[in-house]
């Protein structure tokens, strides 16, 4: 099997430079299929499903202080200000320059982004909730992340991010972290995936210059289920009470852990095509593990 | 049944005044099994579904004058200049003011428009293709459109729209549209939404001064099927050969018509819910719907 290249039109995958891809055909109908194992993983905490918007608040973010962390994935949505003369001098202007580049005028202020993770809108929609019990979610977005070099499914500005959630206290979230790790193994191996745990940090700007990356190292709290050396499918995150604490998630008074495990749906359908080749009838049956997830009786 | 308000809370909306919704509970099962539901219309055609990204290229939907015709809606992604310096300049300063406004250096150029409509990738994607026979297609999309006034589930800044779209001859796209609206007609009236078809025009920047506006008075392209007087649900559209002749979209050498039939889902769910109350066991079964769209059975 080669990387992404031409031969994948076959099976549904295009590819644009600017880092995104178009999926049809067998690609999209195994990638309602893929989502559909993780609804179902995520059945056995009977998780609440979550849809939440593209935007998030930027001062919502900027309060775990996400901008100094990751000021180079993000991306922000602008429009121009909605003034009927602004408008006016745009349009009557060259509107885009001979790079493709669009010459606008005066812009709204911006007070949004585009959400990173498909998490970060759960914790800010339950702040300050009281909870009587450990909250299990699931959320599926669109997020985006701006890179400096994009790979076809891999490493996308734009890529599709399933999470489970849990919130609760130290040993609840333990408890989830340790089950969902396995459930991730047992998923793998009936898929017959090849991958590697490994420790890992998230992608800070200037690592070596942030307290949160020394902190990750010294202490991790992130696991990645690593393909061939190479693609981060999944990571199990253990967040301790940064988002209780922050957005005042609390639990008999006090801030609650939390903890999530993140599916990168692009990348796994990589990894199912890299191992399984180019012809549809040769891919797992989803069908079967969507009704036994463990695959046991494969 | 009053608009939108904190009682929809309790079937799983909640709305930010930033013009997005969030789904989920009853509200988000609802929506899902909608699409299900226009799926299975799009399968009358044997449509071919395509996922295709959030952001679409800007000098493309330049090609169709996009951005002089329609300058207020358009919201662009924008990210920092991917120099260490730039960044350094950013994470240094405030990042943000007091009213919440990002405060961002220098920006890459911006190159590309979150998607306004769920078709506009698709004659992008198609563009120099030679047809040999009509070809049906079905999208969906989040989709952004920057309004002065948001409102619940009306009116968002992001919404989703499922469309189907034909790509034809005159005589196919016309009798795509034909049988389009007509099962649209019997869809509402099997979930009981009272609605009427009207002649509707796109919502140009300073219309009257638009020769496009115009052409659409003097030749109508475009019925929507408005909601007691207030909510267009859906629209039916010609757009005869204006996509084919500027993506050469070719049939027999010539470029091809095209039509599509649009679906806004969050404001089916408001018609959904402003007719059939809070109690989603007063809710229209759905499911047997898909199975059977026509509703004769019922």
């Amino acid at each position: 099997m080669n990387a992404p290249d031409s031969t994948w039109i076959r099976i549904g995958l295009s590819w644009h430079s600017n880092g995104q891809s178009v999926l049809s055909g067998p690609l999209l109908r195994l990638a309602k299929r893929l989502d559909e194992l993780f609804l179902r993983l995520a059945s056995k905490w009977q998780a609440e499903e979550f849809h939440f918007p593209t935007f998030v608040c930027a001062s919502k973010l900027n309060q775990v202080d996400y901008f100094r962390a990751f000021p180079h994935l993000a991306t922000f949505p602008v429009s121009l200000e909605q003034t009927p003369e602004n408008i006016d001098e745009f349009v009557k202007g060259k509107v885009m320059d001979e790079s493709g580049a669009l010459l606008l005028t005066r812009t709204d202020p911006i007070k949004e982004i585009l959400t990173p993770a498909a998490c970060y809108p759960l914790y800010i929609h339950h702040q300050r909730s009281h909870f009587a019990a450990p909250g299990y979610f699931t959320v599926r977005n669109t997020c985006f992340r701006r890179e400096m070099q994009y790979r076809p499914l891999v490493r996308q500005w734009a890529f599709n991010m399933r999470e489970i959630v849990c919130m609760g206290t130290q040993d609840e979230v333990s408890n989830f972290l340790h089950t969902a790790q396995e459930q991730v193994t047992q998923l793998l191996g009936a898929l017959k995936i090849p991958y590697q745990w490994q420790i890992a940090t998230d992608p800070f700007f200037r690592p070596t210059q942030n307290p949160n990356y020394i902190m990750q190292r010294v202490s991790p709290v992130k696991q990645e289920a690593v393909y061939r050396d190479d693609v981060a499918l999944g990571s199990v995150n253990l967040h301790r009470d940064h988002f209780g604490a922050e957005f005042a998630l609390l639990r008999d008074g006090k801030p609650m852990n939390s903890g999530c495990v993140a599916f990168g749906l692009e990348r796994w359908l990589y990894a199912l095509i890299m191992e399984h080749g180019l012809n549809p009838e040769h891919w797992p049956d989803l069908d079967s593990l969507i009704s036994n997830p463990s695959g046991h009786s494969k």
